[in-house]
């Protein structure tokens, strides 16, 4: 048996997200499908982060195990033949049979990305939150000193029907803050996990800080406060991409 | 009478190019509906370069006559609101009542992107050439300066049912090519004008000479061989992007 790790990239727009579902186009049916017809079996997926419908990824890990033999350029080669051009295959790695994508990460580290000009390029417009205010830079980034590290995160963290969490405590590792070309801006967010729409929430938190809605001092009192409405808004799908995630070093 | 001048950006993914045509959607026709309905009149535009199917822009130049008093502010952001996010209006200036988008233009600059990576990354599919082989960037440079200043670029101009020209002499005053990170390469050519697909011949044959199937020799007698069938492939529209357009200033 063949324990094989894909890292892949993908443009969300047009998918529900990374989950099978049966409600429309998803990345795990697209990529089983591809899967199955290379290697004549059918091998179930498992992803580092199912990413939510219209979220990118530019470094998802997923990992499957099979008995095929197929080399892995050969497999590489044949997924991206298969594949939509908007799914692509960027590296392909034989794992011990203990590696699983998930429960192995140290970290993940996601990017979003700000349009704050008055008009959005076209050729951002699903890569970008369209949110046309001057920001405040500095006082974003000193907000953002109030993430880091060890926190309880409820108020960043959104209801979804039958989830829970045992705490709401995550660590966040960095967090930056890069003004880029055409008045864009890049959030890089990494830590050890996230809790649901915790780094769209931290996103629109800190936008509602740039615009002045909220100040640096109110953001640790949200966190302990621990009321999701007391925060910013969810910043929408579209401008997160899952951009990079971290493993220690497996020896084979 | 008011002569308004729009610059606008357009991603052409989904366009059968600038001109109307009843066969598709096409980026003049739906500019048209969107000034018919905030100005109530019927506004015929003149556009400076007619871009083909999927072709790009960020500096269109478009100018339209109306004696609508509304002012340009309110122009823009009316048109903003009604067209769809892949086309946007940039910026809007009155000028003279003689200003010409085509007949007034200095030079236009294209970009083609070509990404020359084994795969290319979702994000930048509609926008760049994917020709997944080692280029000399060396040896492509050096081609170019054969091509800057004025030649006859019979050899560069495709056939076009209906299209005639006095004369095939064109002015190259620029051309550059700029490695971009990911492996992909900007190719920035400007001129006074151009022939029908000249910027895509231009990028077919440098890639061409980059990948060794022509030398840079060959360069100078493709020109004056005048035969297109010695020169490199026609570059694929989804790279090309008009950039900018140069005009004399002009007084109001």
């Amino acid at each position: 048996m063949r324990n094989i790790k894909l890292i892949i990239a993908y443009e969300g727009s047009k998918y529900l997200g990374w989950q099978k579902t049966s409600m429309g186009p998803n990345i795990e049916g697209v990529l089983e499908s591809a899967l199955k017809q290379l290697l004549q079996e059918e091998v179930p997926i498992q992803a580092c982060s199912r990413t939510d419908a219209g979220v990118h990824a530019q470094g998802q890990v997923v990992n499957f195990l099979t008995r095929s033999a197929i080399p892995l350029k050969g497999l590489g080669n044949g997924l991206n033949a298969l594949l939509p051009k908007e799914i692509r295959v960027l590296s392909l790695e034989e794992m011990p049979l203990s590696f699983h994508p998930t429960l192995d990460a140290l970290s993940k580290t996601y990017h979003y990305h700000v349009c704050t000009g008055p008009i959005q390029m076209p050729f951002v417009r699903h890569l970008s939150w369209h949110t046309p205010y001057l920001l405040d830079l500095v006082a974003m980034r000193e907000a953002a000193q109030c993430l880091l590290g060890r926190h309880d995160f409820k108020a960043l963290c959104n209801y979804r029907k039958g989830l829970r969490y045992e705490d709401y405590v995550r660590e966040v590792l960095r967090l930056e803050i890069t003004p880029l070309p055409d008045r864009r801006l890049r959030f890089e967010i990494e830590g050890s996990s996230f809790l649901y729409k915790m780094v769209r929430n931290i996103v629109g938190t800190l936008v509602y800080v740039g615009r002045g809605k909220l100040t640096v001092a109110d953001v640790p009192l949200i966190l302990t406060g621990k009321q999701r409405s007391a925060a910013g808004i969810t910043a929408p799908s579209h401008g997160l991409t899952l951009a990079h995630i971290r493993y220690k070093i497996m020896k084979t």
